[in-house]
């Protein structure tokens, strides 16, 4: 039997939640956590602009080191913000998950 | 027999895969691939200032849909780049899969 | 005499403020103002992400041209929110203004 | 006479052009010239960020100080890549110098 959530996303978010009440002093999230919805937003800015830079210079290596940095500081604001991944995936599977071929009817913009 | 990937993610990604060499007027991310890699790279930022905004102005709603366009944006940046998004996600595990523990140690900066 | 303010940032936010409250059909700066402060938010994101993308790659003539757009956006910014370009200098000159020579101590990080 | 440039812009962009081979640990100016132009870059979206949050959140005592960040940040990505302020200036003046009524005709997009 398995309890665990598979996918690393979940489990991911299911340890930030875990953290984001902690002493700030404990885990580089628990701080960021303390330090509020700004700081963590300014690191999720940093991080895509990080990533975008390494793509640029077509470094594939250090692209998917700075996607998952990304990725766990857009995951670290979602938990600032009480948003669930599920609730996130839900609008991409209502987007794409037909087979992705409504895409542009689908997209507001 | 389920030969379908099941994460919404990796079955966006394998449309983003099949779009990539589409008709760059065929659909919304097939005239993106054309546009190159500093245009998706744009859109990346572009998508993350508008997640953070929404997340500085407290809206759950928009943050959600706003989320959902980054990591749309971010999986054609990988798709653009040859990034799979597995091996982005075999370095949050390797960070974060044990448990969580031991993200102080793990992470480089 | 000369009634006119002499460099070129003052004369473009005297601009701007006449634009501010002109039909948002009658020029692109009037329509940005009209659209409101996140989408001039946006917009600044973007110039930003343009002129570091140009200056990876190092095209200066490129650089020069996202910057100049950079500063403009920037500036609609400010008039958008009633901030002086006057103000802003006023916070360089105080930091720098003695001949820049104690910049690290009047930085506040 | 006055042999000093008078525009405190120009008067920081010659402070930072001596700073640009000063020893990396004599300011925090030196030592961004010599982490290099992906980290200047980063600085210039970490600034733009920064700003955009304040103008978000209405606090236009904040959005001075953040919006010379910025300006420092660009200036000093300016002066890594060789770019005079000079330049840029003259793309605005060229774009809105007379009168600013041409502006739709003379941007590019």
């Amino acid at each position: 039997m398995n309890l665990l959530p598979e996918h690393i996303l979940d489990r991911l978010y299911a340890v930030l939640q875990e953290r984001m009440n902690a002493d700030p002093q404990s885990s580089y999230v628990a701080g960021l956590f303390a330090r509020g919805t700004e700081k963590i937003a300014q690191k999720v800015i940093e991080e895509a602009s990080e990533t975008i830079i390494e793509a640029i210079k077509g470094d594939p290596e250090r692209l998917r080191e700075e996607s998952a940095d990304l990725l766990f500081h857009l995951m670290v604001l979602w938990t600032d913000q009480d948003i669930l991944p599920q609730d996130v995936f839900e609008i991409l599977e209502r987007r794409f998950g037909t087979g992705g071929l409504d895409e542009k009817k689908s997209r507001s913009k």
